[in-house]
């Protein structure tokens, strides 16, 4: 086997615990010795073991003169675990393949520098892109404070949310429609105009043939407008959030704020303003945001440039029509040269559909 | 080898002269003895040697006890060169590998039955999805005597082909323009409708690195407005033909029809009716039409389906707006669930786009 092989594993182990370990990364990890996988384990959920020392945990005795393959540095400091770094040099490891380094200051090349004090051969790299991608995220929320904010829309073939005369059920397929589920699952937090609220009352839960993480709700309603029946209201199993402006009426705060596991957010401004409500959201420890709103909430998104990667399902339809709406409102750019440049990172087929994964594009 | 391998080389070798054939359909050959590849060609253009000549010419008397691999049933009757399966017998061939009949009535498995009467083992079918995909347009033309319709557009992440000033360059990189002039060059035809005309002024040639053949112009301008200086009727290089409806002015089609390789279609009806004239063209010959129409034209062709392929070059760019224009105008339909249906059939990176295939659903 190649270094690759053993680190694409360890990848995988972390990919699949993406959006379970909030506020901590994802993390997979496989010890090797003479060639045979000795251990393997990844970080479950925030406050417990990290990844190192489960997979370490499962090669026993075994460990000492092993080669380590984990996703991320390991840590240095004292948190709600003991150090990893020191674990690996008390065990022996002989060689540790680290795919990238943590840029959490606490972290930041000290584990490393441990490591390799205690005579330990590290090798920092491997993994490339895809654990980059797998990172961009938590990398984003230690370096700004704020969520990583994916907007979701779909879209028949010729751009539109919805047909003239607002008929939009469905576009895509159930399988698309899974797929999002699974998206809601790896998000904190998913956030939606109150258009949508009063229009399709959803439920914004994850729901999944096997389970799933159910992420808090998030309503903009600048006037608090929301009505009491609503099932993000009435449902208190799970956190809803509703964000309103300064001039919404008090007493329905009030009638609100008595109903479980519901909070309002009032922000001092008249209209609701995004990079306010993104740095709150971050101080709340939500590292990511799936935006699932309508056109008007995508246009508040996109005129503060307010996000970092975009969703596009593809539905092979076409419905036509110069009013159709699509999936961006408000009024737009003026110039296509200004128009907010992306780099698409993935296309691929889900069903019948196509998902498109776009990033804002590195230097804007 | 696997007989899969030399049918995908024949297959190549067709789809390297798709565009160069019309009205013939583009068809490869190759021909193998002893694990050996001993002839290969391909038919050039309509009236010249077809591919099986090419190929077991090239042969020579090592044909004798070969086997023949051809994309399309080699042809039984007399046209501008002689039957092919003669040929075929004549020469010796041991075995005949074709990847799809001919529907072709003058064809249809009389060239089989010929060689097979000859006592030449002949396997039909290899060569699956991508010789139907290669021969879709041609077996189109052979049932229904209207070209193959090819609608493309290229538009936003968000579904926009401007902002809503209009402003519309441009929507995608360098290297999607470059692909659809290599759709220009596969297509017998390029349509647009007057507002593009009027708008763009746009030549509507063929403009590749190393040449490329031209489609004929089509402008739909129902009432003639077209002015005498634009470059599709100034540029009398290429021919034009200009579809106006039955209340045109006589005086400026008297004045457009002394311009030379310029033709008047005038249809009797008042608007002009898609599928008349498709009908009109394929009796001229032209086997595949290219619409790079603008959103009124699009709707047309939606509103009769009156097309086979849509292709959508979407850029990494959101403009938003809720009224900036997407790729399909008119009314369009009135409920999501009586869009459309489509079907993906390829998904590609062009430089930095996304090139979107798409036929009409089967059964619709």
């Amino acid at each position: 086997m190649l270094a690759e092989d053993y680190m694409d594993l360890a990848l995988r182990l972390a990919k699949s615990v993406d959006g379970q370990t909030s506020p901590n990364p994802p993390v997979g990890a496989v010890v090797v010795k003479d060639g045979r996988i000795i251990g393997m384990g990844a970080h479950l959920k925030a406050g417990t073991a990290h990844a190192e020392v489960h997979a370490l945990e499962m090669a026993g005795d075994e460990a000492m003169g092993s080669d380590l393959y984990v996703t991320l540095e390991p840590c240095s400091h004292f948190g709600k675990t003991p150090p990893c770094a020191d674990l690996v040099v008390e065990k022996g490891i002989k060689k540790v393949w680290i795919a990238t380094t943590d840029p959490n200051p606490l972290v930041a090349g000290k584990g490393i520098e441990k490591m390799r004090k205690a005579g330990i051969e590290v090798e920092v790299g491997i993994g490339g892109q895809e654990a980059k991608n797998l990172y961009n995220v938590f990398f984003h929320y230690i370096q700004t404070k704020t969520p990583y904010v994916t907007i979701k829309t779909a879209i028949t073939a010729d751009g539109k949310t919805a047909t003239f005369t607002g008929s939009s059920k469905w576009i895509t397929s159930e399988q698309a429609r899974l797929d999002v589920h699974k998206l809601r699952h790896q998000n904190d937090a998913i956030l939606v105009g109150i258009n949508t609220i009063l229009k399709d009352n959803p439920l914004l839960t994850t729901r999944l043939p096997q389970g799933g993480k159910n992420p808090i709700r998030i309503v903009l309603d600048t006037h608090l407008r929301i009505p009491e029946d609503v099932h993000v209201v009435a449902d208190s199993s799970v956190k809803t959030i509703i964000v309103c402006g300064k001039n919404a009426s008090n007493e329905k705060e009030a009638l609100l704020q008595n109903r479980n596991n519901l909070t309002i957010m009032r922000q001092n401004t008249e209209t609701i303003h995004i990079p306010t409500l993104l740095e709150e959201l971050g101080q709340l420890g939500m590292m990511t945001l799936f935006v699932e709103g309508g056109a008007e909430v995508n246009a508040s998104f996109l005129k503060e440039q307010a996000f970092q990667k975009l969703i596009v399902y593809t539905a092979p339809k076409l419905v036509g029509g110069k009013t159709s709406p699509g999936p961006f409102g408000g009024e737009g750019m003026e110039l296509m040269e200004s128009a907010l440049p992306l780099q698409f990172t993935n296309v691929e087929m889900i069903g019948p559909d196509i998902k498109i994964t776009a990033i804002l594009k590195k230097g804007t």
